[in-house]
């Protein structure tokens, strides 16, 4: 079975917009064991959305097309289908009905144009509209080749839930394919892609015969190396058994590595870690100048455990509000007496700290990628240096992840660590 | 003259990466008046690659294909390339000289693979590699049919410098289009783009007469709305000269709903106001966590103005760190008191302050999106109450690009403005 992509929109073309979308569906598809070859692009043309389309048909088996549906002139794609189809767009009366009581319950007029959103290709069916109002997607059985096109709104949001709910069940049926394909990602940090494999050479070797599983490796720059396993089997319950086995063998080769088995951020793992050793956490802030802090408050519930911190980016602001003893700044010390003085300053059980050179210019004689973190945990301090390779953004993104990974270990040596 | 783009990698269609290079290839297409109608993305696979080449070629004048030129045996793009040609590869010796000279300058052993980048299709030219030693461009002039296919390195500052340097000056060379096209990005908040576009009207309404300069709009979310003037002119200096007086108009015009008129961010915009009135600043964030300061490190020479802050999450924090007086923090007395409060223990002369309700929960009864600015300046508070649309992230971002807004319009009233 091979499905592939067509993004509608000028606004791709010109590059207004990146398209995010066509990556997220490849990804979908990938997942559900379902082969695609080619995404393409095209304009808000008709005559070049037919031609797109028709040529994606001859080459597959399935077509998601993606936005042109909504109610202004320049959403057409409605009409390519029909041509492709070579059928007329008739009004959906069930479609126009709920497009109508929409605007009603919201007390607004509808201009007309709305109802374009309710014209549907004659023996193309409407999926139901996830959110009230907004366009359907669209089913599309395309004459006696047995193909189908799909049309999926261009808003993220929306298009996520038809494809997830209507689009892949629906391909995968076609498929043939009624394995239950479920896959996890661990997220790592500290060791090389190649240093990863090594690790997992012989359970990947193994694999290759059972085929139980499979194990791939995605880098996600600052965030550290993905571990993405993905199980076959007859049914949900098998399936989510083999998972779960994987991810044991493999989190008992890779060891603390791993930081989260389910795709979380490093900074909702720190949570859940203070969380259940009931304390709270501030942050001091050098060369990552409050990003460390922003990526705290990123994680849902997070007034719960994090107090707030100090960006101490003017050496004078480590000296007189954290109390750092005056000197240079790019040293172990000062990532200590920062941890400890943010501490201090706001009542915190716990604290991370960050100081040294972002670049581009050197700092104190030391190079940009000089790096020193400190924690504060269990009433004492420990800081670290390291060096970072890549420009200004690329040290303070490593250093925040550094940090917190810093952290995490001391947590899970520590003897007061409730996990 | 047509011209559109073929990325090549597996990478790509599996959503592991997105590609952003084709959005940014198009836009500069666009800006160098070259019309691009389609865009295609295929995976690490020699007929696929062919026929998407073939395909591209069929449709338009110019192809340019990124990625799939490294060292490794994915890497088959210069493979296709040739068969599309119909002639084979030949090692070009400057080529290899110079990758060999790269190992050597390193002082490291030169795996062999490497040679495969100087392999190039008879009848093409390698175009000099922007970085010595990595994968040069590909100029391929495709047969009787005077079309030409380009080849560039998929690494997205490779292939900026080739496109930019090589790739686009050719393209206009062959499509005859001897002007100058220069364009310039207006920067704007704290208005929409029918509002933009109304007290635009006028002018509009005269270049779709004169043609002098031509005016879109691009809506960059958080960052506002982007004013792009574009103009066309024999020679450099008229349409420098041109784009400069269309500048002016607009920004007469628009007023201080411009906050830059060489698409700087606004935290740039703030330090050179800043610079002029030699001051510092200081920052409080609440709601913000850390994103505002952020931002301002951002900026190169950041050093020289921003100070720090404190992100007082907890309200103990705002209470016992930054002096705010106890009771409700969604208010604009505590904006008013954290940018005072801030200003004070970091010895800044300027501060700005955040606080409000990011969501999804309300806080003191006031639903999400409700947020207070607070603003020291001239030794005087002054705070301003928003409500902000969206999502936790949408109202932290907006949040920061209001409180800067808010701040530039102060300055700009001051009269300690330097500017």
């Amino acid at each position: 079975m091979r499905c592939e992509v067509v993004a509608v929109g000028t606004e791709l073309l010109l590059g207004q917009i990146v398209d995010t979308n066509s990556s997220w569906i490849g990804e979908q598809l990938a997942l559900s064991g379902i082969d695609s070859y080619f995404q393409t692009k095209v304009g808000d043309n008709l005559p070049r959305i037919v031609a797109a389309l028709r040529h994606a048909l001859e080459r597959s088996d399935a077509v998601i097309v993606c936005g042109g549906l909504g109610p202004t002139h320049d959403d057409i794609t409605r009409d390519a289908i029909a041509e492709v189809m070579g059928v007329p767009l008739k009004l959906d009366a069930d479609v126009a009905a709920r497009i109508t009581a929409m605007f009603q319950s919201r007390g607004r007029a509808m201009p007309e144009s709305n109802l374009r959103q309710a014209m549907v290709p004659v023996g193309a069916t409407a999926i139901r509209d996830p959110q009230p109002g907004t366009a359907p997607g669209l089913l599309c059985p395309i004459g006696e080749a047995r193909k189908v096109l799909y049309a999926v709104p261009g808003v993220p949001s929306e298009m996520r839930e038809i494809v997830s709910k209507a689009v892949l069940p629906d391909l995968r049926r076609r498929s043939g394919e009624s394995a239950v394909i479920l896959s996890r990602t661990l997220r790592t940090w500290g060791e090389s892609e190649s240093g990863l494999a090594e690790r997992l050479t012989d359970r990947i070797a193994a694999l290759d015969e059972t085929r139980a599983a499979t194990i791939a490796f995605l880098a996600s720059g600052a965030e550290g190396l993905k571990v993405r396993l993905t199980v076959k089997a007859a049914g949900e319950a098998e399936a989510r058994e083999r998972l779960d086995d994987e991810a044991t063998a493999v989190r008992a080769l890779l060891g603390d590595l791993v930081f989260s088995d389910d795709d979380e951020p490093m900074e909702a793992v720190i949570g859940r870690m203070l969380v259940a050793r009931s304390e709270t956490i501030a942050v001091a802030e050098s060369l990552t100048g409050g990003l460390l802090a922003s990526r705290m408050v990123n994680v849902e519930g997070s007034s719960d455990w994090f107090l707030g911190g100090v960006v101490a980016y003017d050496p004078d602001v480590k000296f007189s509000v954290l109390g750092v003893r005056r000197g240079p700044v790019v040293t172990a010390e000062c990532a200590a007496e920062l941890a400890e003085g943010v501490a201090r300053l706001l009542h915190a059980e716990v604290a991370v700290a960050t100081t040294g050179v972002a670049g581009p210019e050197e700092l104190e004689g030391q190079p940009p990628g000089t790096v020193f973190l400190g924690v504060y945990l269990d009433g004492k301090t420990d800081a670290v240096g390291i060096r970072l390779p890549g420009g200004r953004d690329t040290v303070r993104q490593l250093s925040c992840i550094s940090a917190l990974d810093l952290l995490r270990r001391r947590m899970l040596a520590s003897s007061g660590s409730g996990s």
